[in-house]
């Protein structure tokens, strides 16, 4: 078993907030990520599939087909555009990179399993200092 | 003479569009980067100012003062917000990386005279692909 | 369950040896790392807890909150010292990688139990070159 | 159980192709990376194994045995080389970096083994976007 | 006057030797970089020109017309390449890093001249020791 | 012309205060800098120097000779090293990133001066946050 990871990047506007909730409220739970007029990052993304390589091309799968799965169903998407308002699967959630993580998960998995390897790890990077990764539930 | 390079950062939303053109034109001028609805990047700026080493001390300017003028000055006025709204000293300026580094040149080049010492360069690292230096006119 | 991460930094002053054997002793086995006057690193430390995401907010816990434990009980009591003589939770160890690891993770723990997430991993760079990764035992 | 990581570098050409494949073939497979004069990569390799700190030394190993280790067993072998002609755990096997981690993975573990600890990861990072992880079968 | 910086990368094989001179002589000279069946790199191209920037849009130039151009003209033709056999600006000449930065920055003054900017610096990065910049003669 | 840059590192412990002021005094002007159990740095150390590429080899000079330089008065003496005691290049000097830029510029010129190339710049990166450029006076 190889662990096989393809980096890719956005650039995106989110707000962190409830609308059920006041500005005050909003800005205590969430800080200044709760900023009505939106603030943006450099997002990271890595994407980690398993399987055996393929003894003809030593590839687990051609990192191509994962870069476009990736650039198709996610970047083009959510590259450029904002997070609360712009993507579909995003629709009524949090922009918080936990659920951008999971909601990537969701959207690439089914095309990796049609490549005969196993999503393993959806890392997303907001900032030098903060990041997460989701395995799957 | 030595050089003195203090790094901060910021992340911040912005939109390139000139609101006397129709969304067709800002399209075809700034591409993605005129999305309507707002993008954003991590800002990586690089504050570089010069002088002659304090023989007292061995610094030609203690370095924290240098990060507070930039803090003050500009972090907090820009750190998760929207650069097209929210930022006092961009009103009225298209937020590309030339304007953000000329803007924030004028913003703390007065109180670093006032600290016996030349701003040199604003450097604005917009992605880990683009930047601009603004070494003042 | 998803896993965040949170970086924070140190600088600090070291020297690996034991006080039972003589230099040359301590020399043969820790080589420069025991130069008796000190040397010191730039130590990144990378913090990664699990949990699941609380559906009101979508975050595992309020990395705001994890800063604060790291900064509190590792950073102010280790940031610009020396690792051998001023850091209480370092005391009579001697201050590798993999003991910085394990001491850092026995002095977060609790505050971490106490958010209702799991520690996870406590990741210890010494230089581009060097780390370690302890996941409790 | 600590995990300790040491990061070499080498400096290497490729390409990747079969033989027996006409160079269309080869092309429609492995694209640009079949160019019949080669191209080449800074490759990053990360090496980590596992075990418990020693009580006398606070190591899990001294990092410096498993860099010469990787250095005489890999780097050495393999930097500034041709991975398809010069190097001998490299013969007959296509040079992705699945087959170079695992090839590489081999070369070490007996010695490692013989250190006493266990080797837990082969790491191989060929671009910034593109890498590979080994753990053994 | 603001300093706009693209950055590009590639993936190339070469060798450094000159035909005239034994294998012995190369290797005296050049050391492991003249390994007859080549070695590669991840290079790293930084691509500066300076300009005033346009009032109407904020741009020096659209960056986007400075990453098409260096594209067009050096990474179609050097990426996943032999610069000894397969580049023509590299033709007979010795594939150090400073004569490929001398090369680029002839390939493509040219073009930007004719966006009205100036061309500035041609930096590239052969490993993350070594690196030359050339700002024309 | 062309410049070339070399990157060296070293880890070093030190303080800064002056021996002639009290602790509170030194914590005034020097703040967490003046512990006195000292702290210690990773530093990055680059080296520019210019000069016309020898038509021979493509070199301006060899950047190993350059590294020799470097590594034999500098490295050998400042690695692992306590700048404040250990280092006679840093005798008597509080050792600002300013003033260790300026004492490694004073160690190299000559001998970089013998190869027929200029001494252009010395960097010394004391964190991500803080560095320092000196070009001689």
């Amino acid at each position: 078993m190889v662990y096989l990871t393809r980096r890719e990047r956005f650039n995106a506007a989110h707000r962190l907030f409830k609308k059920e909730w006041s500005d005050e409220k909003n800005f205590e739970v969430f800080g200044k990520c709760s900023n009505p007029n939106w603030h943006g990052h450099n997002y990271t993304l890595f994407v980690t599939i398993k399987g055996e390589p393929n003894p003809e091309t030593g590839f687990v799968i051609n990192i191509k087909q994962l870069s476009k799965i990736v650039k198709e169903k996610v970047i083009e998407k959510i590259d450029h555009k904002n997070l609360n308002i712009d993507v579909d699967f995003m629709h009524a959630k949090i922009p918080t990179s936990e659920n951008i993580a999971i909601a990537i998960w969701n959207e690439i998995e089914p095309d990796i399993k049609n490549l005969n390897a196993d999503l393993h790890c959806v890392k997303v990077i907001e900032t030098e200092n903060n990041s997460v990764e989701y395995y799957g539930n």
